[in-house]
């Protein structure tokens, strides 16, 4: 069963890319992945709107930036993670996700611009979230629910200052802090 | 079962909202919409370029611009969609997507800046993917692979001029025209 998530973010160029960065990491955060870390532009104001996020509606979630993604790839690949990266080019999730279930520690890549061939060639799967064009961020939550089947969504998070009451209609939000 | 999907985008901010709309346009498109009704800025630009994919990948898919979204909530409920909006502050999407799978038509609701309190009364559920602040890229794919039961991922496109043969490594890509 997964229990341990990494996150590796291939590529990030500050001011253009703030935006869909910002929001792969929130998704890493929300699905039940414990750190990101950003291969690319060392961008302090992601960092700061993340971990304001982290402080309001808790953790644990760690964001960090990493220069070289080959380094860190195998690093995380010593570490014990199964690397698998997220491309239309790759197998099929459907088909994949029974197999990398039972992996521990899994590390998700997702691209930003083109992809190294390298990264293809370290990864341990190469996994298409169908074989379509959409968003890395898509790939990422619907592959993220995959592998957990579905129990990051009831995931609890640890010294948070609000959580949300689900309602039918309307806001409700409860103060923990 | 749901077979018909439209996809409602709340606001639309040109050159600034490019990408994250371009976003949720190409997930609606992958994850088994029909079509995308973006109520905000009209933007030829991103037109344009779904358009490209639809002719690239195939469909059918169409995006248009409206100006009024609470008109388009009201004529999409009178042609018997059932319009779900996807909130934070909904209830829970594994107790909500049961009952949201009866219906054949549906009409999703992803915001982008803050949505008036208007959408969360006209919608007929009000969803949340997870309870934690994220993206509406997101919770529109993990949405669409929950209530379509994951068939969606492998839908065929018609008219495609080419499509990809999964594969476990590097990438191969096959003309259809």
């Amino acid at each position: 069963m997964v229990s341990d998530i990494v996150v590796l973010r291939y590529g990030h160029r500050t001011v253009r890319d703030y935006r869909v960065t910002s929001h792969c990491a929130l998704v890493a955060r929300a699905f039940g992945a414990g750190a990101i870390v950003i291969c690319g532009a060392k961008d302090p104001e992601i960092k700061k709107s993340v971990d304001a996020v982290t402080t309001r509606w808790g953790g644990p979630f760690r964001i960090r930036f990493a220069e070289q993604w080959k380094k860190e790839m195998e690093k995380l690949k010593k570490k014990g993670y199964t690397l698998v990266h997220l491309t239309m080019y790759g197998s099929a999730v459907e088909k994949a996700e029974g197999e990398i279930r039972k992996h521990k520690k899994v590390c998700v890549i997702i691209g930003s611009q083109k992809v190294a061939r390298g990264v293809y060639e370290l990864a341990d799967y190469n996994v298409g979230v169908t074989q379509q064009p959409h968003s890395e961020i898509a790939a990422l939550a619907v592959f993220l629910d995959r592998i957990q089947a579905g129990k990051e969504l009831s995931k609890g998070f640890k010294g948070a200052e609000r959580k949300i009451a689900p309602k039918k209609r309307g806001k409700s939000v409860i103060a923990l802090k």
